[in-house]
This record gives structure tokens, sequence and C-alpha cells, in this order.
């Protein structure tokens, strides 16, 4: 049995493991800020040395490369990340970067695509034929598997189910379109519509936990406030639920899945959330093809990234899965 | 080489051809109105007449099947209609009644995949891997072709691109969904703009177009006094431009196809419909995106559905295209 170091680059957090070939195990699961105000080498330093924690931790085993996935877009077949806001980067040539300095092949994806895949293989979406995920967080990734392979489209582009319209003259989003899923369910967008709410002289005990400083709030401690019993806390949560079911009852109709998949932070506001965005999208989508879709959230908290970069890996290089 | 008959059953026209296997030839095209008020086993006896009056102008060539393509949802493993709204089916067995009758092979796929399938094996769309395809007509069929297989999702309701919501609070859709692209888009949300618009007091020579009977305002009447130079048409013709702009740009962030391929009569609207369209998409989508993919009208006009209905049966039974 070989082992593949994979490895989830984050705007906030780098996360490391080393995987078992048919994924029954990950060892060595190690993580680190990725403070990447301190530039590209920096970063790549701190990856290698992670990657090389995880590999020491799995000491005795066979390493047969490394996977990493990273905000994009990028080019997967030459490696090169092409541009990510969140870290700064051009063109940066992170998979040879990186397989030069641990002496291993490399394969560089995308982070959402690698976290669906990493779901697909192991978590809430194994096995199933049509998937499509969503990873929510700073923005809304996308991720869609069809028959065992990672959907990347003409030009390794594929999968921004964020950067989907749903109110077409609606909020401004970050990428410059309008309207976007991702300006109304990211987790700064939950945030922003709770301080508004706020602003606008909500009931609510929202500004205690964050002693009035309304610039504190986060979508986690919305769903704190919610699961807490502030209604207008949960009312934010309904609101996400409403935004996101019109979202994912589009992709209901135009891939007619098996699963769908959400990941990230949101997961944490549970049933609350899931409870009315599965009756959103009933009474949005074709129900021929509700009926053959779960809708759940994402198993692999925190290593979904790591499994399906090195997934990415032994599916590209060893060519099965 | 052996020959194959194509059917295009729709709410309002059955289009018949014989199509060669290579798709180098169409003969005997023959068409008639549907008139599906007179029930199933009358439109039936029509599609089977047509078969043989096309059949019977491909006279001397070997013909190796019958494809068709009809208004859905449909199972294509059964052959089976499960329901057509346009046509008053339920339950039909589309595909054996018709191979019984015409003592042929038979293959059934929804309209609108046949169309884009037809638009990539001979029509703008011919030889791409990544395809999306929408057919504006009375309502918005969509078809999704990737690596020259029609997608079809985990129960055959894959592509429907017209019920992609673009306004999650916007007009109620017939599908029961609100904002849907079809509620703008299609033919006969572009004529409820117009006459909205006319009833709205605005200056247009529309009315005159027939003889201040509102009702008999469609689409098609839209686009000739835009091409006349009805400065509200123009309007009109240019907010159809922007919603379908909203959907195809969702479309080019999910998919990032080579081609998004757009057909019906609202190709009739050329440029004054296709520029604003690109400019919109351009203004909404990404980047890398959208420099990658063609926005083009179908080629075959009033056969792509029946070039579609024949290459299904090819490539199905016959293993090839």
């Amino acid at each position: 049995m070989r082992y593949v170091v994979g490895i989830d680059l984050g705007g906030t957090n780098i996360v490391a493991g080393t995987v078992a070939e048919d994924g029954s195990e990950m060892l060595g699961l190690v993580s680190e800020p990725t403070i990447s105000e301190q530039g590209a080498d920096a970063v790549l330093g701190r990856i290698v040395k992670l990657a090389r924690a995880s590999m020491a931790a799995a000491r005795g085993k066979e390493i047969g490369g490394v996977g990493i996935g990273s905000p994009g877009p990028l080019d997967t077949k030459t490696g090169i990340v092409l541009l990510t806001p969140n870290l700064g980067w051009t063109n940066f040539p992170l998979r040879d970067r990186l397989a030069g300095a641990l002496n291993l092949p490399a394969t560089l994806d995308n982070d959402a695509n690698c976290a669906i895949f990493g779901e697909w293989w192991r978590g809430a979406a194994r096995g199933a034929q049509h998937v499509v995920g969503l990873t929510i967080g700073t923005g809304i990734g996308g991720g869609i598997v069809l028959d065992g392979e990672i959907y990347r489209g003409a030009s390794d582009i594929a999968g921004e189910i964020g950067h989907m319209t749903i109110d077409l003259n609606g909020r401004r989003c970050k990428c410059g379109n309008y309207g976007c899923l991702e300006a109304y369910a990211s987790g700064p967008a939950i945030a922003a519509r709770a301080v508004e709410g706020v602003e606008a002289g909500a009931e609510t005990a929202l500004p205690q936990y964050v002693n009035g400083d309304l610039r504190k709030i986060t979508a986690q401690l919305v769903y704190e406030a919610a699961h807490d019993g502030d209604d207008f806390a949960l009312e934010v949560v309904k609101d996400t639920s409403k935004f996101l079911g019109a979202g994912v009852a589009s992709i209901i109709n135009i891939f007619n899945p098996q699963v769908v998949v959400i990941c990230g932070g949101v997961t944490l506001a549970g049933e609350r959330l899931f409870g009315p965005l599965r009756s959103e999208v009933k009474r949005r989508a074709f129900k021929p093809a509700v009926d053959v879709c779960r809708i759940v959230p994402g198993e692999l908290t925190g290593t979904a990234g790591v499994y399906g970069a090195a997934a990415v890996f032994i599916k590209h290089t060893w060519g099965h899965l």
C-alpha cells in the first residue's frame, strides 16, 4: 500500500495529511496558518514543512507523491496558479516548486474541486455517479464530479457554482457580477446581512455577543445565536437557506444529480439550515429531479480538501481510485 | 451507408427526415401540424405517416432505424414519455409504439437534448468537447453535450437550463418556481413583456402590426418591429439579451464550455440580440471562461432536432457518430 500527501491550501490555513492509496486511513494530519502576506516563498516553505511533518508522522510508509489543492484560477496541466486574490499570487508554478522541494511527483487542482472530490471518494457523496458540491466559507466554491471524474470544462474554470446569478439586479459580487449566490450566502455575506438587520433595528441579542462591536459579527456567531434561540439570528439562517435553495434548485434542474453536498462552516447551522433548504428546493425544482437527489452536509469536516487533493494525485498518476 | 429516420415531435409541428449514418445528407424532410388535441393515437398516426413519407422520398436507401425527440419528462431507458403538458400525454410508450408501427428499432430522447446534440453533430457546435445549448420557443429547453455524449443526469431530467432561477423573487414560471429564465426570455414571455409595455403607454408602432389586437403580439412580431427600427421593440429585444445574458453567464461559470449554442425563433433577432447578449455575458462571467467560449445561434434551423434524434439512434444502437 502506497501513501500520498494531500495538501489543502486556503487563504487562512494550510492543512496536510498522508492518505493511504485506497483512502482507508489518513496519517499525520497537520495544520498551520497560511499568513499569505509574507509572500509566496514563505507560504511555499510552510507547505513543504507541513508536508514533511505529515510524512514524518507516517514513518515507514512508502510515499508515492503529493497532491495539492489551491484557490484558482489555475492550470491543472502546467501546474501553475494563475491568479489568487486571497494569496496575492500571479502565475506561481506551485506544483513544480512543491515537487522540487519534496523530490516527489505532484499534482495541482482547484481547492473546491478537491473538497468535493474528497467527499465523493470518502465522504457524504461516496460513489455517486453525478455529484455537485458547494464549499461555503469566505467565498462559495463549487465542484462537479461526474462518473468519478472532476469536471473541469474547457479551461479549468468549471464549477464556479457560487457565481451563479440568483438575482440579476441584486447585490454586487466581488467577481464583478451582480446577484451571485456568493453575495448572499458566503460567510461574510451572512454576517453582512445580520449587521444590516441589527443596524436597521432588529430585536436581537447579537450585539451582546460582540460587546457592541458589530464588525465582530461573523456567520459562525449568527449560527451560535440561532442555536441559543435568537429569533433574528434564526431569521438570518432561514434567509440563507432560501438563497441557497434557489441556487441548489437550479443546480438540480440543470445537473439532475444523485447528491448535492454542502461543505464548510455553514454546515455548523445543521438542520436549522438544511431543513428549510430542502423545503425551498422542493418548492422550486422539478419533482422527478428532487426525488432522486440527496442534499447533505459534507462528512469530512476539515479534511475533505486533503483527501481530495490526494485522490487527484492517485487518479491522475496511478489511474485508479 | 445506412440511413435513420429522425423525428422531432413538438407541441405545434412534427418534423421528420431521413439522415445518412455519417450525417452527410438528409433526405425527405417532411412536416405536419401536431394537432395534439386529437389525442395520442392520432398524433402517433401522423408521426408514422410522416416517417413513411420521408422513407419513401429516400427510396433505395437502407433504413436502419428511427430516432424520435419528444417533450419530456421521459425515460430514455424504457422509451416512455412520462408527462407532457403540451401534448396531454401521461406514461405513453412512444418508442415501442413507433417501433412496432414501422417495424424498425427505435430510440427516444428529450427534444431539446436532440436539438443540441444535432447542433453538436452537424451544426454550430460541431465537434466541441463541452457544449451547452438553449432552445427558445414556447418554453426554454436545454441540452448539455459533454465529450460527444448527451448528459442526462440521474433520471433523464438534466439540462433544464430554462428553469435556472435568475431572479429568486421574480416572475412566477409555469413550472411552479419563481424567476426562471424561461419566465423572461421564452417566446410568450417576450410577447408578454411587449404587451405590458404597450399597456403602460410605450411609444411604439407594435399595435399597428396587429390592428390593435394586443393578444396577437408575438415574439416574432417584436423582432420584425425591431428590424423595422421601432425603438420600443428594440428595447424589448435588448432586455431579452440582458435576461439571457445573466443565464448564459451562469452557464459559462458553471460549465466553462467551448460553445453556448442558442436555437429557436429568438435567433431571428440576429445581431440585435446576440451583440448585447455577448456584452452582457462579458460583463458578468469569469474572463478566462468567457475568453474560450463562443456564443452562437444554431445553424440547423428547423432540422436540429431531426438530426439529433437520428444521431441519438446511431450513437445508442451502432455505437459511433
